[in-house]
């Protein structure tokens, strides 16, 4: 049936009896012909509580020591569960990021894959071995452990699926990916499947199921990724002959989706934070001005939208930024203000960015006019937009969220029948 | 002044402000102007959580597996202790047992060190970094994590002081060795040196300040060895000019014991149980038959007394093992009853194994003729007795453990003045 890399996130390891839950999804697959890697995270919590000890040791922490002890989190996942498996009669080890020797370079606590050295693990797992691979971790050229960053145990999976040239399942706590968030709109229907593209945007914009690296690189690689959800019973779901693909959301090319919606999904974000600058002399080189120092800051800064006075002279300048970073940006602006020449600044935290996504997009017209449309219908105001080729996102009142997501999505008719 | 390997165990980096004390005696060894290596153990409590999640996994679990999950322990406390070293302003770095290849042979649980890269991490001290250790852990031929057994960090500190031509100070939760335990006699002295000889009989006869492995070590590559106390104000203790050693008890050559005691201390072990084999034959080959399915069940058997009937046509044959194995001694001997052809068996698991260890013993008739004497005025029956060169130890009745210590303890000439 091929290689398979599966993944396990930290809620689906908490405790021995969810581990043995695992187990039991990695038999069902090994009994249905696979080969198969697994891919875990540290069991919940655990992660929280290495980094709090970090903290307590220093709030200026060396990254490359809070790597080392953060990294054991997944280390002891890995172990328990080659154990586990053992006790069901499945040959199985666990693998550190250096036992594989998953290369990454020296960017402590940030690094990323430069290499896998696949060939050993290919060879045991043709041999009937489950590798258990410690994810989230890696090793420098200077041999020091490294992390990929928070949530970089999806990626670790993809990057072994792209190594081992398999295909990968992400198991997580939910079992798919869904038109829009199922706790606001209750309509919200699981998709069966989701291009790249589209799956990327939703990720970057707050759809919270798949971190954003791993479908870049599943993207790249053309590993074909399912989302599924490992609460689902592990014995009941049969393995269709001929397709490999459970009940999950298939990430995947878009060529292979065959009936391609207009709008996919809707991705909203309530991390987003509002500034103003008011009063600004409307002249070449305000713009870099006012962003430069905020650059200079580290401080990402994602909508901008530019109102010009009347006259022409004057300007008001209005972006966003993540609410993390709202008061740092907030005082880079005041301590430039005599070189920016602003009258005065406003910022608020309360705002939502709402975002339709879909490829169809790129070949209909007005799909953008009719989201427009819509929330003017409902009476809410849009503060900001931004478009790209298979998105629009537009910045609303924090207070009309939910409103917002139930219009469009029967709007754009993705409400289950 | 020196290279110098500082070992501190579970209880002395228990938490964040423990290892903050553990640092403070590293900073004050560093600035007195010594190379500092230091191996540390897993925060108390924390192996102990480790293995039981290994329990739940599976009852028979892989030790390999074991190994990995249980070296984490020591992972996190030595890249927690490199964090606080360095929040102190000094140069600081953690190493697992992989990463400083400390190279042992592939026992699971119970590897032993076979060899030390120690050039890279001697360039490091000399360059003025603190390597800050992972105890109890290396790393096998296969490239698995291997752990040492437990109390494994005193063998690693000794092995790395071994290999990098080091003292070593043995930092614990008592501040040296002492005559005998001095929770059950007020009167007990700490020495201020000891030999490896009487160290080494001492440890394996019950008195737990130091891992008998670890004292053997010592012993063979001559590494000076000091037991100190890590709960010792970290900033008081001057380091006297010409005395690299400070209030703790040194463990070394006997040579340089300039007063050397006929009885330097007294140690006991409630871990024994005895074991009487009833009126077997007392013909060539019972001891074997005896004994070795005993061995076959990994069972090791210390103190042997055999009596004779006055026909001498029977005998009965008493022994010790420790307590832990009693149960299946007795089942081992019961089933192979037929074969040994014995009467009855009786076991004890309410005995004391007292011992006096001292080299001038050597040389000094009468002095297990005294312990003999002073038990039996004290109204205590002796079950059994074994002697080396530079110890004699008698099995006695539990309930008599105090009375006898108090009172060798005196007879000796041990009482602190």
């Amino acid at each position: 049936m091929g290689r398979l890399v599966m993944k396990f996130g930290g809620t689906s390891v908490a405790d021995i009896d969810r581990i043995r839950n695992v187990a039991l999804h990695v038999k069902r697959e090994v009994e249905a012909g696979n080969e198969v890697a697994v891919v875990v995270s540290a069991m919940a919590g655990r992660t929280d509580e290495l980094v709090d000890l970090c903290r307590q040791a220093s709030a200026d922490y060396d990254r490359r020591e809070y790597d080392s002890i953060v990294a054991t989190g997944e280390q002891v996942t890995s172990g328990l569960l080659a154990i586990v498996l053992q006790d069901m009669g499945i040959k199985a080890r666990s693998w550190t990021g250096w036992q594989v020797q998953v290369k990454t370079n020296s960017a402590a606590s940030a690094a990323r894959i430069s290499e896998i050295d696949s060939e050993r693990l290919a060879d045991e797992m043709a041999a009937g071995q489950v590798c258990v691979i410690a994810g989230f971790q890696g090793v420098s050229p200077e041999n020091r452990i490294t992390t990929l960053g928070r949530g970089g145990s999806d990626t670790s999976a993809v990057a072994l699926a792209a190594a081992l040239e398999a295909r990968c399942d992400i198991y997580t706590d939910v079992d798919g990916v869904y038109t829009t968030d199922p706790r606001i709109v209750k309509q919200a229907k699981k998709l069966s499947r989701i291009s790249y593209e589209e799956m990327l945007e939703m990720a970057s914009l707050g759809a919270k199921v798949l971190q954003t690296r791993s479908v870049e690189l599943a993207m790249v690689y053309k590993v074909p990724l399912q989302v599924r959800s490992s609460f689902d019973p592990p014995n009941d779901i049969p393995v269709v002959p001929g397709n490999n693909f459970g009940p999950g959301t298939l990430v995947c090319d878009e060529e292979l989706i065959v009936e391609q919606e207009v709008v996919s999904g809707i991705a909203y974000s309530r991390d987003e934070a509002k500034v103003t600058v008011r009063h600004v002399k409307d002249k070449p080189g305000i713009s870099a001005a006012i962003f430069r120092p905020l650059a200079d800051a580290n401080i990402s800064v994602d909508m901008i939208v530019q109102n010009v006075s009347p006259d022409g002279e004057f300007a008001n300048v209005t972006f966003t930024v993540m609410v993390n970073d709202l008061d740092t940006a907030v005082s880079v602006l005041e301590s430039n203000k005599e070189k920016i020449g602003f009258e005065s600044l406003e910022s608020a935290p309360n705002v939502t960015k709402v975002s339709i996504v879909g490829i169809g997009m790129r070949s209909h017209a007005g799909v953008a006019a009719t989201m427009f449309d819509t929330l003017a219908s409902h009476g809410i105001n849009i503060l900001a937009i931004t478009t790209s080729e298979i998105k629009t996102s537009v910045l609303i009142d924090e207070d009309y969220t939910e409103l917002a997501l139930r219009s469009l999505h029967t709007v754009y008719d993705l409400d289950a029948a």
